[in-house]
């Protein structure tokens, strides 16, 4: 870089904006945000959230611990921070964020976030025994790589997210791979931060409850085809084609020619959660030679929005003995709680036990949340690859 | 996990929180929030940024394409939209946060950040040609990984970032070494995210312009030893110290043997920008048989805060000739506006002169950022390993 560019870089505010600038910071009294901590974990599990906002005329919160829909209030004290404290927790990770007057927003005080496509939540830890499949324990722990490829369906260089187990580097074994898909908003990042993938396997292989594995966690968020409708419907069916496609064509491919992976269907997996449960239906069930496991978490079928879901998955429902010989393990799960998933996941089963699908259906107690995700993970993966 | 767990983890709410909760969120008007965009990059790179903080009384903006201290004051309109627009910005990354009446904070439309310790800042990225060697272009990339290792120093489990080159996954070939360190207040996905590290270094090797390296990227920020005194002085140089230890006894031990490497001096690197320059002088100049290569970015020697630094650099200051045939390459880079090292720096290049020791002096423009960080390395991966 020349002085010059890097001059022309600095000095690039106009006379215009030149009113907005300050020559100093104007001196500031102290406040209470200085010392503000939030979220703070109390005795018990109560975890406290405070900000400091003395002009808010309300302040809302929003966590993954709550059932149902809702926000919890925050209450103003005579300095300004706002507050609210839950009752008693579970140890786990959760999410939250913050309204402030109707502005959707992280804690100022939290710096630990999960990162989604347009937005961001916050993130907190209640440790215990109940979040120990979880945690970051001294066992030996794979990596987690940011892979960067080619998408020929994209033209362009997309990022996926993957886990190789202790002792790949410098080995010469060769790994099955499990294909795990994230929800809606979320990016390749998702299972790696909230979704706790990597530190939920390699507890499991130190406890010898699961086979060493490759796990490939790619973007599902795919833009819309150029000229497609917007809206939910033909236009958002069409981003989740592309997926399908990028799947298939790119990410397999490129796994399968860089990895140390034995490249057959018995040892592919493939489970998605929300949206990644959908696409895991449309590619797995549009492939039936391709993945030996299949996992559909707290998503299924809705006949308004997937009219031919039926015909589409054809070559997979149509040939029952075929399909139950190829599929060793095709296992359903959702919160009894849901509303997003909870009909379509009902009728997702009454649509294979009418073609005669073998399948497993787990119901668990909640909603619509990583909490469920990240334990049918740890139920899902010691099935695999046996 | 048994139902009754779940169950437990839902129904949370004490009564004591109960009033708090809405049975539904209450029915909201459409606000000038909802179709926000923030930043926008406009005609003749100028960026608007917006938020919606109708009750807000004053807000402001810091970033780092601003010269100096001060921020830019927003200015609200009658919708509750504060807005500003810079001058024309030269192709970059840059980054930046809000003041809400106070409150540092994220912009609510923007889920680009980079992760710091305590704080998340926001990034945006003005496209172009002088951003070309930091851009992802359709060159092969190499990979990222998160890497967790157990410290000895702290005894606990650790993560960094590690960069190999693209072909190195099922290759035999070994590697030489760069080890880059961060500054205060970010941790070991800094150079990864707002760095760019990984991308510029794959660009000088699309060009043929550096040589293949593996580029580790530790967390330099350490807690201070138990019963270390707080505030800066003694107590930090204990936090550092600490450092110091971790990357000879932990870091480098754990690369050297779970990558291939070429382990000697002449293919190690060791450089850092602020607190990471301190750090590599800290190491480097401890250990003159370790790195044939040291960058020093923003930092430098303060008599006052470092008063025992020649005597603990005696063994690299006092031996000229040796010290000049083991170091290749002694390269310090500071901003000529940098108000934290700028005094710092020439004290150093004064310090090294008096000493009789080699070292390349770059003064650029601009100041304590991650823009000149991300030129400095660009300027200074090509004369490795040569």
């Amino acid at each position: 870089m020349t002085s010059q560019t890097i001059l022309a870089r600095l000095v690039f505010l106009s006379s215009a904006a030149a009113p907005f600038i300050h020559a100093q910071p104007p001196a500031r009294p102290a406040t209470p945000n200085d010392t503000l901590v939030s979220p703070e974990v109390l005795a018990g599990n109560r975890v406290a959230f405070r900000i400091y906002a003395p002009k808010a005329a309300a302040v809302t919160l929003r966590g993954d611990f709550m059932e149902g829909p809702g926000a919890m209030n925050l209450e103003k004290d005579a300095n300004g921070v706002w507050s609210v404290t839950t009752g008693p927790l579970v140890p786990d990770f959760y999410s939250y964020s913050l309204n402030v007057d109707g502005v959707r927003t992280i804690d100022p005080k939290n710096a630990l976030i999960k990162q989604g496509i347009t937005s961001l939540d916050n993130v907190f830890f209640v440790p215990g025994a109940e979040a120990a499949f979880e945690d970051a324990k001294p066992v030996p722990h794979g990596e987690v790589r940011m892979v960067w490829y080619k998408s020929s369906t994209l033209d362009a260089i997309r990022r996926m997210h993957v886990y190789t187990p202790p002792g790949y580097d410098g080995g010469s074994a060769r790994y099955p791979v499990f294909y795990l898909l994230h929800g809606g908003g979320d990016e390749d990042s998702g299972w790696s931060s909230i979704g706790r993938a990597g530190f939920i396997i390699d507890n499991l292989l130190a406890a010898n409850k699961a086979k060493p594995m490759i796990v490939v966690m790619p973007n599902g968020s795919m833009p819309r085809p150029p000229n497609a409708p917007a809206g939910p419907g033909p236009g958002a069916a069409l981003a989740q084609e592309r997926f399908a496609g990028e799947l298939m064509k790119d990410v397999i491919p490129y796994v399968e020619s860089h990895y140390r992976v034995v490249a057959d269907a018995a040892n592919r997996a493939l489970a998605g959660l929300s949206m990644g449960g959908g696409q895991t239906l449309r590619v797995g069930l549009t492939n039936p030679d391709m993945f030996a496991y299949l996992g559909v978490w707290s998503a299924g079928v809705n006949p308004q929005t997937s009219p031919d879901f039926e015909k589409r998955s054809a070559a997979f429902l149509e040939y029952p003995e075929k399909t139950n010989k190829a599929v060793k393990l095709f296992w359903i799960g959702v919160g009894a709680k849901d509303p997003l998933a909870y009909a379509g996941s009902k009728n997702l089963i009454e649509l294979l036990k009418r073609h005669g699908i073998a399948h497993e259906y787990h119901e668990s107690p909640g909603g619509h949340t990583w909490i469920n995700w990240r334990h049918y993970l740890n139920e899902f993966a010691p099935l695999l690859f046996r």
